[in-house]
């Protein structure tokens, strides 16, 4: 008999495993749970998952648990599901979270006698979009997956998750959780924070200035889309990354002062400079 | 007979402009200029246009020429080729620009006895790359043109350059030099910006990091794509636009603050307060 994964929160990222955990044959029956009744009901007509149950239900009947919800509810949780794997000698389950930060989850579970069936992973993969109709097939193709402090987690564990993400078509990326954080500041949190900063701009203006819009072309959508991520998901990550994430803005800061004095200087060679070696970004994306 | 069309300078938006113009008759011959000998060689390989000629065979033998260049050299050339109608007394030829700012060119031609012969436009299309390479057929497909202090041009003149664009497929909107760069302040420039000072923050990190990069996702990479952008172009159009982009950029540098100074308070519900107002920009962009 095939594998049975229960996923916890049935939105974007818990919503498009799966879809393609299930179609992929990694898990023979997949369950879900999904405490919004709104969201609960659209998931069970979208048809993500065999069927919703009860959390309880979802922690004794899976094999590997998926918890996808925001990051301070996920601590709470995965917490709750080694008390209860340890209460039923329960050796062989495994419970992953899918976090954006790392460092808090580990931490918390650090101590817990049954931390070795626990897998802290982060797919990096996403759409500004949230909720179960934000789920999508192929979400995860060729993106990276971290697995952050797996040395603590049980190599045996460790293997299904990998066989998990590859079923993903996901590449593995093993870091400590302390590493992934800084990371995710530079190179996610960021960039949210400045589209936030962008909308949080031309709406302003747009008090007076009923036409701006008109003119928005694909440059600004691409730049203010991640304005869009909801507040549910981003104040947890916000706050859980909180020094990283402040220390990022204020070298960002600096940045935005030094150009904006070149501008008010006048001073062409300046601006040219700082935009050539900003060109330098394309040696990282294409 | 048919029209014959000019093109100076065949980068991104010239080069693209060749392409449709011709294809979709609008243009029965196109012509262009590239002061570049690489471009210019890449432009009649790629076949951009019929026949590369001189400026001054330019001037003189095209209907309508369309001057492509970066905004400081374009008010310049713009300038030169009223002078050579002028001279010429060819009161049937049309020259427009296609700048992204519009008070400086559109302030210096104001006088010129020329002045209903030109059209000043600025198509919103664009992508972060330049050069012919960059060229493409579609690139102006359902986007806006703005047409700046079109009351200074000849009703006719305005015409004509109204079918150049409904050939390219685009909407025309009309509105003052001064209005224009207000606004692309708020909806172009500020996103170019904002990508470079991302950039720039980034790049600042890699020093230490070398594998930060592994993780940049799908978010980031939009955000910062920008980035790439030349600053050959970038450059005069920062200057020019100078005062307006300050202002943005100062009311921008100040909601980054204000996002800073609730994470440095761990105020939650400010963050929150903040993001769901950046939300809003759901109404204006899909």
């Amino acid at each position: 008999m095939g594998r049975t994964v229960g996923i916890i929160g049935l939105g974007l990222i818990g919503g498009s495993m799966a879809i393609d955990l299930r179609r992929r044959g990694f898990a023979a029956r997949v369950i879900g749970v999904e405490h919004d009744p709104v969201n609960a009901s659209a998931a069970g007509k979208i048809g993500l998952v065999d069927e919703i149950v009860s959390y309880e239900d979802c922690v004794n009947q899976a094999d590997i648990v998926v918890v996808a919800v925001p990051v301070g509810t996920a601590v709470k949780i995965v917490c709750d599901i080694l008390d209860r794997y340890q209460a039923a000698e329960a050796k062989d389950r495994i419970v992953i979270d899918v976090c954006s930060t790392k460092e808090q989850i580990c931490q918390a579970t650090h101590y817990h006698p049954c931390r070795p069936q626990f897998v802290s992973t982060h797919p990096m993969a996403g759409t500004e979009y949230s909720g179960p109709w934000a789920a999508m097939p192929n979400l995860f193709d060729g993106r990276a997956c971290i697995f952050a402090d797996s040395e603590e987690s049980a190599p045996k564990a460790v293997k299904v998750i990998e066989d998990l993400y590859d079923a993903l078509n996901m590449r593995p990326i093993y870091m400590s959780a302390t590493q992934h954080d800084v990371h995710t500041a530079y190179v996610s949190h960021i960039s949210h924070v400045t589209s936030f900063a962008l909308a949080l701009t031309v709406l302003d203006k747009e008090r007076d200035e009923k036409h701006i819009f008109d003119l928005a072309s694909g440059g600004f959508s691409s730049t203010v889309r991640l304005a869009k991520s909801s507040a549910d998901m981003w104040v947890p990550i916000l706050t859980q990354n909180r020094e990283n994430i402040l220390h990022v803005m204020d070298t960002y800061i600096e940045k935005m002062q030094e150009f904006r004095q070149a501008m008010d200087d006048f001073d062409e060679d300046r601006i040219r400079a700082l935009i050539e070696e900003a060109n330098r970004i394309k040696k990282i994306i294409r």
